[in-house]
């Protein structure tokens, strides 16, 4: 018996799109606004979700109070109130799209998951935009 | 890395579960109030799910500027403040279920999108009711 | 101790906007697409506050389960599945705009409360259009 | 062609997590407060999701009205406003965890189901945390 | 310059409608399934509003960091995974209905602030159910 | 009879607490990580009401289109993916509180209204905090 188990976490932080490797009127013509050089910022809404056997002793998959730790320790601490693109080391030379913030926290929280139990990152960065990624 | 990015729309429109080939009678035995002859009408909440590859020059998997103008042409204009059986084409003889309307979405959408890419839409009747369909 | 009690209920609903009054092209310029000859719909979410002494006895304003009633036989019933401008008496001279259905909300509950509780109803077209009245 | 039809319903329980197996001291020590021998609760909200072929009469996967029923009977009249450990047969030996309570919610639709159709059942304890269980 | 902040908080916490006056078969009576003696329960949002004049030294009516203490003190920590009618000294004798609750809360409150803030305290008791309180 | 007309809205914008006045030890210890030097941003959403009298020919308060003009030119416009701090004159010189960014909404919308009608500004910061300002 597989089940899903989802935790909702958040965090709101600054950032811009920006590729390094082109000029700002390039940046500018691909992202528009996005690229505002003075930054604006999300409240960015996050869910993972882990998939496993649930454990016949305790009937969790994974301990909800393991996973809160994780997601504090690996996503919120170091993001929330946080400059995407200037105080997030994995953002330094990757342009922060929903699309690779969420690769981003997927990589982060895989390693602490024991391997036997799959994760499904979805990220919100609006109430209108999201991404899922799953690691395939 | 294959990521899905979501985007939600909505439109409000009126319609009535109805058959054509069947009596009004019998129309009201399967439909119930939904084949008010009459019409009712919902706000209808349309999630549409991209998945593919991560460009590695942009960060996308599609820029979601590109996908609001593809759902603005093809649902939003066409379908928003209009009443489903009478004024759209698709449903001149398709009972306009919400399993339906679903499909019709996805078809229209899909000829819209690179071939490498997968497409699944949601689409909410009301906040309680809703159908995904993805192409199967 | 005065303290105001919330009720949400919802109803699905074609409309025009649409003054007899006035010719089609009039109608047209002042409503637009809201003015569609064969209407469109909406999920109205409703909102009933009645305000009031806690009954000492009960702890109540008043019994949901009585409110749920009113709400019911007063406004769900007559108003689910229907065509507002064709099939619910109070439109048939009235535009039947968010403000007015809003008006008419309130005046056919209004008179089913005790005359010490006070009303107030709140009425979403839409997620981010709504109307609030309270018979001032 | 495939569709999912998703149904959204409710039910409010107390529970506790608990197992007769473990003395006082070990629910505590791995459940922490949701072990409370007074108990606390939750508003459950579930959504229903079932998957098979658009039947081409009536434009439905399943009839919703079948469907609500189904959920009614089965999981709305003898989960909501009970005690799940004390009151719900399923649990006199099963841990009320999320995980344990969608899988008994499905394994109790499932068989009201024709057998063509595929089955998922996902669970919100809280606004944050939910489960979801397809029968794998 | 008066302006409102709110916060949002949230508890989960069994109860059952009871008056210890009432004979158990008058309690069902008047509370029918909410007075089951096994207890339910709900997920409760608690939105906090305090008004006051801004601040000019820091723009802020009330330092959110303090409010939010406030509700974790008073409210949360006391009521969160309780059972309401056993566990909270305030419902020893007191009926805990939604309204009950939120004056309540409210008088739990109001001592910890300024004398020259004003408050308004709304329960959710479901996302259906809400009750809102102000002093008067 | 005097109604209220809400329209949502949101804009999404960088900003940080901080005085110029104040030392940054000092900007610091009051604002904590709202203080962080490299911004960090939001999802702000935004609620306008209005109130007035419905006028008998439209059946309107205020035309939507209108107030959603006069939102766009006036907030969307200039502060969407925008950073508050440098790039939104009316924070050169004052803090970007949640109360203060509703007063200076309020303030630019306000003399765009016909004096006849109320207005009232409700900003949510993020899904958890929010401030209403109506003038006084």
């Amino acid at each position: 018996m597989r089940v899903t188990v989802s935790r909702k976490a958040h965090f709101n932080a600054a950032h811009r799109l920006f590729r390094k490797e082109w000029t700002d009127a390039k940046n500018l013509e691909v992202f528009g606004k996005c690229s505002n050089p003075n930054y604006h910022g999300h409240n960015y809404e996050l869910i993972v979700s882990v998939t496993g056997e649930i454990d016949s002793d305790t009937g969790f998959v994974i301990d909800l109070k393991t996973l809160k730790n994780i997601i504090k320790r690996e996503i919120e601490d170091p993001f929330d109130h946080k400059n995407l693109n200037i105080e997030v080391l994995e953002f330094k030379n990757l342009n922060p799209t929903t699309e690779n913030i969420a690769v981003v926290i997927y990589n982060k929280i895989k390693p602490q998951l024991k391997s036997s139990l799959e994760l499904e990152v979805t990220l919100y960065e609006t109430a209108r935009n999201f991404v899922t990624y799953s690691g395939d």
